[in-house]
C-alpha cells in the first residue's frame, strides 16, 4: 500500500479537525506542519503527532518528502500559498473557499495543470453521508423535480475587527465563510442560476456580515439564500419537491440529518454521525485520486470550483463586497 | 346588549369558516345570505341557520334590516361589492387582499369615510392567540431585536385555469391569496420595507403560481418571503433575533404554533387550538367597535391595509404581475 507525507499549512481549528480525520487513514503519514509561528506549528505537531514542524510556510513547501498540504489560512492566502505548494511540486487540497475571486481560482488551475499536479478545494459536504443520502433520494423518484431551495447559515461569533470573519484583509464577510454552504448546496441540487439577486449588511469594519441571496434558473426552479454572523439558525437546506419536501442539514456538533417529508407518508429521519466528522473522506480521496494518477477529484471537479467562485463573484458584485487590492 | 344583522355576500369555503364563527357569539344574528345562484344561497341558509337568502348579491345589499355584510367574493369583485354595500349603508368586513391595487383601496376607504360606516379587512392572524402570544414574546425583550424574517406559505391545488386561484379575471395568483400571508407578518413584525426585490413564475393561465420576495429595511433588517401553489411547505415565518429565533406558524388545521428558540434555552412551544379556527373574533372585532362608534378597527386600522395593498402592489410591479383592465 503506498503511503503519502501529509503536509498541514496553518495549523488551527480547521487543521486540527482535518488531523483528527487524517488519523483514521492508513494510507495517510501524518509528516509535517507549517506555521509563521514556529512554537505553535511545534505545539500542533507534538498534539496530533506529526514529525516535522516549521516556523514558515515556506520551509513546510519546500520539504521534497511532502506529497500533500492542506491549506487553511484565510481566505485571501489561498492563491499565494496554494501557487506557493504547487509550484514547489506538491499536491494541494485547499479549503474553502478556494480563493478570494475568480481570476485566483483559475490561475490556481492553470498552476496545477503546468505542473501536473492535484488540486482540489475541500468541500466537506460531497463526502459526506447525508449528501450521499439525498441524492439517492433525489434519483429514486420520490420526491419529483426540485422547485425551491432554501437555504442558510448563521451563527452569532462576537464581532472582532481583527479576526479572519470581520477582516477585510483577511477575506472576511460571512458569504465567503459560511454563506457558501447555501451556495453550494444550491449548485449542487440545482446547478448554475441564470439571474441573481442578492442584499447584504455590512459590519463596523466594512466586511459584509449578513446576506439574502436569490437564485433564478432557467428551468424556472428558484433559490432563497441566507448567511449571517449576526443570527443564529445553524446549518442547512430545504428543497421543496413536486412530491415532497426534504431538509439536509448539519448540526454545529456535525451530526448530520436527512429529513423526508414525503406527501402523505410519515416524516422519515435520517442521522449521521461520521467519526472525526467525516473530514477523513477528503483526504482519502486525494489519496484515491493519486493511486490512480488524476489531477482532479471527480467527486469535486475544479469545473464545481469554477462554477462556484465565478457564483460568488455574481454575489459579491451586486452586493457591493469588494476586497483590498480586487 | 345590542344585536347585529350580519349578511354574507358569496357563500363559499371562506364564507362557511366565517358563519362557524358566527355562530358563537350571542351578539351575531345570522341574517342574509346573497349568491349569484339562488340555489346556493338557500342551501348555506339553512346549512348555517340564516334568515334570508338573495339570488344576487344587490338584494343582499339592498336589504334595509342588514347591519354588517362579510364580503368573500373573489379578489377582483371586492372593490366593487365594498362599494355596493357601503352605499346601501352597510358596515363592511372584506376578506383579504382587500382589493387588486392600492387605487381600489384608497376608493372602498374613500367610501367608508363618506358614509361614515365601518370598514376592515379580515385579517384573521391579528385576531389570533398566536399572534398575541408572538407579539407578547417580542415585547418582553428575551429574544432582542428581530434582524430576519423567513415567511412561506405553499400548497398544492390542482391546476384549474378557471379557478380563482389561477385565473387572472378574478385576480388569480399565489400573491394575493396565500403569499399575502408572508407579507403580512413581515409588514406586522418588521413594518414597510424600503426595498424589494422579487421573482416570480407563471402558470399556464399567466396567473403568478410561485414568487420569492426579498424585504430590506432602513434599519438593516431584512425578509425573505416565498409562496406557491406548486410545492407544499405550510404556512409560517421565522423570526431570526438578537437572543434567539421563534416560528409562528398555523397548520392547514388552522392549529396555531409559536415555538421559541431562545439561545442558551430548551425550546418552548405554544399551541392554539381556537374554537371555529378562531374566525368569530374578526366578527367580534366588528361589533365591538360599532358599539363604540369606531369606524375603523385599532387591531387592523386602515392605514394598515393601505401599507399591504401598496407594499403588495410594489411587488407585482418588479415582478410583472398586471390584472386585466389595469
Amino acid at each position: 500500500m503506498k503511503k503519502y507525507n501529509w503536509g498541514i499549512l496553518a495549523p488551527g481549528k480547521m487543521s486540527a479537525k482535518f488531523a483528527r480525520g487524517l488519523k483514521l487513514l492508513d494510507k495517510a503519514v501524518l509528516y509535517s506542519v507549517g506555521s509563521r509561528d514556529s512554537g505553535r506549528a511545534e505545539k500542533f505537531a507534538s498534539e496530533y503527532g506529526f514529525l516535522q514542524a516549521y516556523g514558515s510556510y515556506e520551509e513546510l513547501a519546500a520539504d521534497d518528502k511532502t506529497d500533500i498540504v492542506y491549506i487553511a489560512s484565510p481566505h485571501s492566502l489561498h492563491h499565494q500559498h496554494t501557487l506557493m505548494c504547487l509550484r514547489n511540486g506538491k499536491n494541494v487540497i485547499c479549503e474553502k473557499a478556494f480563493a478570494l475571486n475568480t481570476r485566483q481560482v483559475q490561475e490556481m488551475i492553470a498552476e496545477a495543470r503546468k505542473q501536473n499536479l492535484f488540486l482540489m478545494e475541500a468541500l466537506w459536504p460531497h463526502f459526506q453521508p447525508f449528501y450521499r443520502k439525498a441524492h439517492e433520494i433525489l434519483k429514486s423518484g420520490m420526491l419529483g423535480e426540485i422547485l425551491h431551495l432554501h437555504g442558510w447559515f448563521s451563527f452569532q461569533p462576537p464581532f472582532d475587527p481583527t479576526d479572519r470573519k470581520f477582516n477585510l484583509q483577511l477575506g472576511g464577510g460571512s458569504l465567503l465563510d459560511i454563506g457558501i454552504y447555501p451556495v453550494i448546496d444550491a449548485l449542487t441540487f440545482i446547478g448554475v442560476p441564470y439571474e441573481i439577486h442578492t442584499f447584504a449588511l455590512f459590519s463596523p469594519s466594512g466586511s459584509e456580515e449578513s446576506i439574502t441571496v436569490s437564485f433564478r434558473y432557467n428551468s424556472g426552479k428558484m433559490a432563497d439564500l441566507y448567511s449571517s454572523f449576526k443570527t443564529n439558525e445553524g446549518i442547512g437546506c430545504k428543497l421543496l419537491c413536486e412530491k415532497g419536501n426534504m431538509i439536509v442539514s448539519r448540526g454545529r456538533d456535525m451530526n448530520q440529518r436527512v429529513i423526508l417529508e414525503v406527501h402523505g407518508r410519515p416524516v422519515e429521519e435520517f442521522v449521521f454521525s461520521p467519526e472525526a466528522m467525516g473530514y477523513h473522506w477528503e483526504a482519502e480521496e486525494v489519496m484515491r485520486c493519486l493511486d490512480n494518477n488524476l489531477t482532479e477529484s471527480p467527486v469535486v471537479p475544479l469545473s464545481f470550483s469554477l462554477d462556484l467562485i465565478r457564483t460568488l463573484d455574481r454575489i459579491r458584485e451586486k452586493a457591493g463586497i469588494v476586497f483590498p487590492g480586487e
